[in-house]
């Protein structure tokens, strides 16, 4: 069995409004099941405010270690807009006003777009647009960044002219299974000679508590649909001599 | 007028549930809004997996940038609960049991508690409990750096003991004015005028498209109140002369 083939990604959330606490984000939760749909792994996130300097810093550390990095955020027209500005730093290229952008702004609008809207027309050379299939101005990629709208309908609207662009690698795939009645202290023992046995596979065990009752889920991750099946069987079969905890059929 | 005095945090979310997708973080939006109203500044997060050489790297980065640093998550008992051993391994401390800790889970489950839910009365040499009023062992605070649980509900317990261990500074204050029926693209360079005029204050621009309509959320932020009114003033006189637009009454 050769080694699954691991393909990364990060996330960059830029945005005062993200770490004020004004809003509350949900673009990294969209993108993580998205890229993971299509075989890569997300692998690290950052939420960095309107600052140059921290976006600049951010693009490189995480371009230099990931796959894939995406972006979401402050690809507007108004002065607060910078992250086309940091990517072109980042990587060193200069940024260009697209003919095409502004060509489309101009029917779009009735006349040629002002200032702040030639703004949205900037690509960093060697870029390529992404579809905006909303509210008009694109995203872009330029080499394995991705540039999307912080606005979660438009950046979810980008994503669908994304998928086609990624290689992605082996497909991490996951089974849940439900033990209720049994706090995590009391199987803890049991789960971790599971995972020293499958050192291939991740087992990741989340506590629930509620009116209903309380329990954990346990999530077997990993590349080999025989050997997560294997993992989960081996689950069901130490927990459930473990009087009081019942197990719920094994999900996606 | 002195320069206010800015205090800021991060805040290091952990789990490879979050970067998987099938967790949605909700914890960063409550810690924002926590420390804000402490006077305290959300300047940077982060978002790492279960994976112990990420953790340390990334808490010792954080804890060099910023005032204070709030962990959330893996402090279970569980073998993929390994927020503790990072904190003591990235502060070069050693981790110790608490012996309260243990007395209190030995009258907690009625007899002395099994291996699994002793990791969990481990607390680095030099910190402090910090109370989990929902679910029993504690998190901590060790200089700098508060370590919560992930499970949304008892994280925000926690944070129930964390204010007046705070030190904050200068409240960051905000307003809005909501303005609607004119795209950013045309309010931009009014807005950039006012920005400009006041390089003490942020000035962002946010977005909205709805079925109701579209326009953008003005906010203004900064530290000194009279400031702030000026440039909510400015604002609505640059921007009424421009016809269609409808400007709400300012809010917080």
């Amino acid at each position: 069995m050769s080694e699954p083939k691991r393909v990364t990604a990060a996330v960059l959330i830029i945005g005062d409004e993200i770490l004020s606490g004004r809003t509350a984000d949900v673009n990294l939760n969209a993108i993580a099941k998205f890229v993971a749909a299509h075989g890569v792994e997300l692998a690290e996130a950052r939420v960095v405010g309107d600052v140059k300097s921290d976006i600049v810093a951010a693009l490189q550390v995480l371009a230099a270690r990931w796959d894939y990095v995406f972006t979401t955020g402050g690809i507007g027209p108004t002065h607060d807009d910078i992250t086309a500005d940091c990517v072109a730093e980042a990587l060193g290229v200069a940024l260009n006003e697209d003919p095409e952008i502004i060509a489309e702004m101009t029917v779009r609008y009735g006349e040629p777009p002002n200032a702040a809207r030639r703004r949205m027309a900037r690509i960093p050379e060697g870029g390529s647009k992404i579809k905006n299939p909303m509210s008009g101005p694109p995203g872009f990629q330029i080499g394995k960044v991705f540039v999307l709208a912080g606005v979660p309908k438009i950046m979810q609207g980008m994503l669908e002219d994304i998928g086609w662009r990624l290689q992605g690698g082996a497909k991490m795939l996951s089974r849940t299974l439900r033990v209720e009645g049994a706090g995590e202290g009391s199987i803890a023992a049991l789960l971790e000679g599971v995972a020293l046995a499958h050192a291939a596979l991740s087992l990741g065990s989340y506590p629930f508590f509620g009116p209903d009752g309380y329990g954990a889920n346990l999530v077997v991750r990993g590349y080999e649909p025989a050997e997560i099946e294997a993992a989960i069987a081996e689950l069901i079969t130490v927990l459930t001599p473990g009087a009081g905890a019942r197990l719920s059929r094994p999900s996606e």
